[in-house]
């Protein structure tokens, strides 16, 4: 497999997987990783689809968590182009389908209400100033709600998810209100939410909600993730929900 | 002051206030002490509304945070009247007037979009048994959703907050998308969370929550309270929450 000129190999935290990624284009975050780890999967079968996918991140840790079929959906060619030759270079392509294509216009061969889970790590910022837009699109597309909003990432999930199945989305707790309300109103009943912090007295700077399609009302909020200790480094706690195993 | 049977008097924590109490009629919960402690007051004057106000356990502790007058709404006979005579007490019935009111009827003495701030500790159970409600009716009203639920409560809370005043209220966290959601429909934007977990590593019982009567969108999730450690002792964090002073 041969990498583009600014690409550059990394593992996926707590697994065997290689990724190609490239500090101009895009990188996956701990945000997309904590996501992988904390939503509910099918574990012998089943078929999961990751919007936003980027550079493919979701699907492929989801490779060691589940046997299920999964497709990865992303607008940007060269993210999507990205993202297959690291399913192929950890041999997992004939696992992970990736599309490039607009959230908003997925192709009819992806079957509505038929997914066992949706994920996504969508865009956080809602605006964005010409400059920012200028300076590097593929980062800008990756980051700011250009060519999806977070109700499109909601309302398609709910299209694409099965009755009963699950979405799981990772955001900005800012956007919490906005998150929840969304969910209902496209019946995804928000049931399991966790905060991460950077620091255990900081404000938390992410959050992971996974929601039930049709689901009945009640959400648990799980006890939270802090990530730096006092000596400002991993704590076991973000450690063991990072990369998925005790320490 | 007379107590009457079964009544008893207790101090609010971090305080020298002392409060008619009896375990048969109402005792009041941590979680009113966090949401009186939790909610941002204006200090020199102002007006402030607590609905359910039960023994009057948050506008007794609000004396100490701030001058402003304070007005608290029970609709059980019995509780208005500990809450009066604690009032009396403690010398600050000045500045506290106790109502015995349903809080969808409220009187018309009451001015709506008065407020700066308007709390609730509600009911938190939406259904009942008739054994439960049979066996004590006093407890019976002040846990469950029988005079009024959580959309009344946020709905009366819009009607009497000023524009850009608060509203906190303190829940179980199953219920938060439908606080969320009703705030919003109410024009109470939520700005602050906060969660409460009895253990670091158990899930959060309790959530504080605190809108603004049409407030920009956005919200912050301050960082967690973990009630006990390890050794089952209060945390000092949740001493600092819950007396209002550092250890």
């Amino acid at each position: 497999m041969k990498l583009k000129e600014g690409e550059r190999l990394d593992y996926i935290a707590g697994t065997e997987l290689q990724i190609v990624q490239s500090p101009n284009v895009f990188s996956f975050s701990i945000d997309a990783i904590l996501l992988g780890r904390f939503v509910q999967v099918p574990i012998q079968k089943g078929q999961i689809l990751d919007l936003c996918t980027g550079n493919g991140v979701i699907p492929l840790l989801l490779t060691t968590r589940t046997k299920a079929q999964l497709v990865g959906v992303e607008i940007q060619s060269r993210l999507a182009d990205m993202a297959k030759r690291s399913a192929t270079l950890n041999d997992v392509h004939n696992r992970i389908q990736f599309l490039e294509s607009d959230l908003n216009e997925i192709p009819s061969a992806v079957k509505k209400s038929s997914f066992d889970v949706v994920t996504c790590n969508p865009p956080y910022f809602e605006t964005i100033t010409e400059h920012e837009r200028n300076r590097n699109e593929h980062l800008a597309i990756a980051r700011h709600e250009i060519y999806c909003t977070l109700e499109d990432v909601i309302r398609v999930s709910s299209q694409y998810v099965k009755q009963k199945g699950k979405v799981a989305i990772v955001h900005r707790p800012e956007r919490l209100t906005d998150i929840m309300t969304f969910m209902r109103s496209y019946r995804i009943e928000p049931k399991r939410i966790q905060f991460i912090h950077p620091k255990k007295e900081k404000d938390a700077n992410m959050v992971l909600v996974e929601g039930i399609k049709d689901g009945r009302s009640g959400v648990k909020c799980l006890p939270p993730i802090v990530v730096y200790n006092e000596e400002g480094i991993y704590t076991r706690n973000f450690r063991f929900n990072y990369e998925g195993k005790e320490f």
